[in-house]
């Protein structure tokens, strides 16, 4: 289990009318989040899809517990939680300065060649056992 | 239950370098759908905001079955499931030319000025009950 | 000088928190605009990359002359002004009843397998011509 | 005449299928660009809403000279040029390790209440004053 914190600001074009940030941004939100978790462990994410391999996402589960505004100083805390075969686990947890909100995420790795599910790649596997 | 359907074509900017739709776009096709289908029973969210009104998307589970490419012409079926005290209920289905994709998602009406739940307005109700 | 209306109703997510259009959105709105004349004379621009091209963005200007709300239903006028070498040019003049905005954009036709410009391809010049 | 620098790698979602930065994302990095800015000299953008103005953007300019990557860092510097009446003028000059874009982005001073021009808050001069 690999933790990671990513902090930023709420950028004005993520706020709808209602003033709050817009439900589609927390999917970009979680996914820079979980690409510096990766990076932290030596492994951006531009070299997984240099060597031949893309992740893209399979499940995305949101439960918005509390609307958030522009500007605030959001912190994700990602855990990448379990890897097996092809898929891989990344929780994300959103905080201001109290819990805010839950998330998980699975995404499978896939050959770019043929976009046929693959298992994690040994550049992956090595990097994690590293830490 | 009251269903919609809504198309679209995939516009460029909503790619990524994967050459497919990216995942964060989803979430607007499907709110862009449900508020076609409240359009299609006499009422426009607009209208609804005006009146002092909001809903903000509370739950949102995404299964990504298939990759979807840049121009692929879409066709969102929606159906309003429920409405119960604030909540109410879609179920979309994302279609190509075979079924892609069953997403569900759970919205909660709220009053403007306080931003406190609130039962759904009877201007939505009535709008339901004419169909 | 070939023209073409396209249609559509502004999105929640385009609006920010001032309750208007964000700015980011009418790239959006005339390249989509852009490119449903394309389709109008026969080509999609998806053929002409499939065909080996591509037509990035050179050059775009804005003048924003009035905000736009959620809902307005907008009309953008698109006029296919010159097309010389590698390069051609749109001008996009977006409506709601009234006269809103006037802008030009210039695009460069580009080989997709070594980023470099070149003549408009034949597709694109016949398509043209039997308008 | 003030100078910021603000740094950030290019996301994920800011690709589009050419693999490179969709050029509607330029605009969202200008934006975050000039209000860090702002927020260097002592005043949030926020704080300038929170008080009942407005900074809609009136006029831009876009020169694409070379295409940019996914994960590329890239460095904003932003000059802010002139303030006068309810106009202000930001220079944004985008760098990856060459000179890469040069743009120029007007802005001008609302009222919240009634959407008209109105001088620069004393609030913003007086930041920009004590620089």
């Amino acid at each position: 289990m690999i933790e990671h914190r990513h902090s930023f600001r709420v950028m004005y074009p993520d706020t709808d009318q209602m003033g709050t940030v817009h439900h589609s941004n927390y999917v970009k939100y979680y996914e820079t989040a979980h690409w510096q978790l990766f990076r932290s462990i030596g492994i951006s994410y531009k070299s997984v899809e240099d060597a031949g391999y893309m992740l893209p996402v399979i499940r995305m589960n949101f439960h918005f517990r509390k609307t958030i505004g522009y500007d605030t100083l959001l912190t994700v805390h990602t855990t990448l939680k379990a890897i097996k075969g092809a898929r891989i686990w990344f929780t994300h947890k959103l905080y201001n300065e109290q819990n805010v909100l839950v998330n998980e995420t699975e995404l499978a790795f896939m050959k770019k060649e043929n976009w046929k599910p693959c298992p994690a790649p040994d550049m992956v596997l090595n990097a994690i056992k590293n830490v």
